[in-house]
């Protein structure tokens, strides 16, 4: 194929790799069909029925590009968390505001840190512009907090990135925990702390609103993506102090919102007796992945999260094996990366015929792998 | 505002500047309501109906990712343009690939050349990666081929930005105008030929889907968000050789894409009679605004876009005096940024009742500006 000769030598520089391989391109590459989605941690519940009316309403309002300065959005998630409009950054998922962190902070060989196996699309974020990840292990499959404020002092290291809840292991921390790790870290460190699942969280573990808003270091990513049932809409948001996420005015995409999604996720806010529901039902099918996972003679892990991660109890190529063969039934699911994680497997919650499948096709996958 | 303390020297750098005030920017600020969105070069006209028959028919599956492939929407484009899938790269609104492909040719200081008063939003991105601006002013209310080619020699500039039709002035050149000047650039010179005007320009003016496909130092942009109706959406593609298209790959957002947005776009270009009947009632809207222009004693432009700009025979001061004028009438048009364009007021086509208000407040506005 040939190329522009003149790409930048980072650019040149880099693979052409993606963080994920989504569901479509797997059943396109084995030409299988995908019939229980429960492998990218989106929300087979879906969003609210107030939300699906509301697109229905707006949606002859497409042709308008959305507010720039996503006006309302900001409203409503102040309103939503007690504080105030300033506080936050609107992005097209927690993806694209990743991108702008690093693009902010990271220069060429800059140092970043962050967990070995933690979540691949800030890592490609991060080797996009160059930066140098350096990693620390979980210990007992949560992120080792001692271990990333270390290799942050360490390296002098102006990015750090940490999920509570986290993925792909669905572990956490306590809040005063986080807080403690957040206000210990050097004022020139940012962290990322990413809440992609804080809807999902039990009770203690997501630090308040208002907790570490007074930090200029420090900004907390949230979404509309998981327990919302919005994947497809792409909203994500950003919470700091209103020096810290005004740089993004800088260099963002102001134009990039979509407009329906946008009063998606007003809606989705709005109802919250939906989320109340919703996060029952995925916890009803945490226990029942779980239960799932003990009657085939493997062990679920605690979750946080929308998904469970399941100790099948080998390596790496005997959880590939399941992942595949649970896919040859229409099962999709996906695993972590790295060794050691990646003697688990990655279940999301979902419809209760979505774990039938999973749960009629799990012993079928053992029996057939040995 | 207390920001973190260690952004790269470039962010730090840049001003918190945007590209373009939104129309609900201005109805908060000012205390107006927006009675005629005539500003933007959005489409009033909407989306074809069977887009929004299509939007009803899949939003619920809004909880699900988009295929991070793209796979259909190149599928239908190809189709579309008689290309192959892998000369396309799918984009949110043709503004994020712009910024991408500033990323990936631009460093600090390189010289980028564009014509003095074109698209704000791929200067914003070529300020957003710290290269700097090279322009050539508009000859005769065009882009100069003739100047921006000598500049591209003059500076060995990387990165040149050319808009056939061009916005803000609704002009154009002639398909073998465009071919001989993409034939004449440097192979070590990027040509973006931003089409998205493209569905409304009149026969000979753009070249056949073909016709430059065969070089690797052009990507021609397109959009869903003009003719197509669907601005809010954010659906942009790009066109290009096969290794220039995939170094997106490398950067891009993968997870992006919203996915009603691509089922939206994927509706528009199946509705092909849609798009004839709505490019006829934007060919009508520019003459009735035109005729409201001459009305008025000032001289509409030739227009081959959805927006006819208008000279209103004075300096800047005085564009921005009927711009701000006819939004206390609830009028909401736009003007082009620098001189000697900004003489000039935009007007977008729009449907009748807009063009109505329009007509109305015009006179209105000039007489008592006087």
């Amino acid at each position: 194929m040939t190329a522009f000769s003149r790409f930048t030598p980072l650019a040149a520089s880099l693979p052409a790799t993606v963080p994920f391989v989504g569901p479509e391109a797997i059943e396109r590459q084995r030409g299988l069909a995908v019939r229980a989605r429960i492998g990218a941690n989106e929300s087979g519940f879906g969003p609210a029925p107030s939300v699906l009316s509301t697109i229905a309403e707006k949606s002859g309002e497409i042709w308008k590009y959305n507010d720039p300065e996503n006006h309302a959005l900001k409203g409503a998630l102040a309103a939503h968390l007690g504080l105030t409009p300033q506080n936050f950054v609107i992005g097209e998922g927690i993806d694209d505001l990743l991108g702008l962190i690093v693009r902010l902070v990271i220069e060429p060989g800059m140092p970043v840190v962050t967990s070995l196996g933690a979540y691949p699309t800030f890592n490609f974020h991060v080797n996009g512009f160059g930066g140098r990840l350096v990693t620390a292990p979980y210990r007992d499959d949560r992120e080792d907090l001692d271990a990333l404020l270390a290799l942050v002092r360490q390296e002098d290291a102006p990015l750090v990135y940490f999920a509570n809840p986290d993925n792909p292991m669905g572990s956490w921390w306590d809040a005063q925990d986080v807080i403690a790790f957040a206000r210990a870290l050097p004022p020139t460190t940012l962290l990322v702390l990413d809440e992609a699942y804080s809807e999902t969280a039990p009770e203690g573990s997501i630090p308040a609103a208002d907790a570490l808003i007074d930090l200029p270091n420090v900004i907390r990513t949230r979404t509309f993506s998981k327990a919302y049932g919005l994947a497809g809409a792409r909203v994500g948001y950003g919470i700091g102090t209103p020096g810290t996420v005004s740089a993004f005015d800088k260099i963002r995409n102001h134009f990039g919102m979509p407009r329906l999604s946008t009063e998606a996720a007003l809606a989705a806010l709005a109802d919250k007796a939906y989320l109340v529901d919703v996060v029952g039902r995925i916890k009803a099918a945490r226990e029942r992945i779980a239960g799932i996972a003990e009657a085939n003679g493997l062990t679920p892990l605690p979750s946080a999260t929308n998904f469970v991660a399941i100790d099948a109890g080998r390596d790496g190529v005997y959880a590939r094996a399941i992942v595949d063969g649970l896919m040859e039934h229409g099962v999709f699911i996906r695993m972590p990366g790295v060794a050691p994680l990646n003697r688990c497997i990655r279940v999301s919650t979902g419809l209760p015929a979505d774990l039938d499948l999973f749960e009629a096709a799990l012993p079928k996958v053992l029996k057939a792998i040995g």
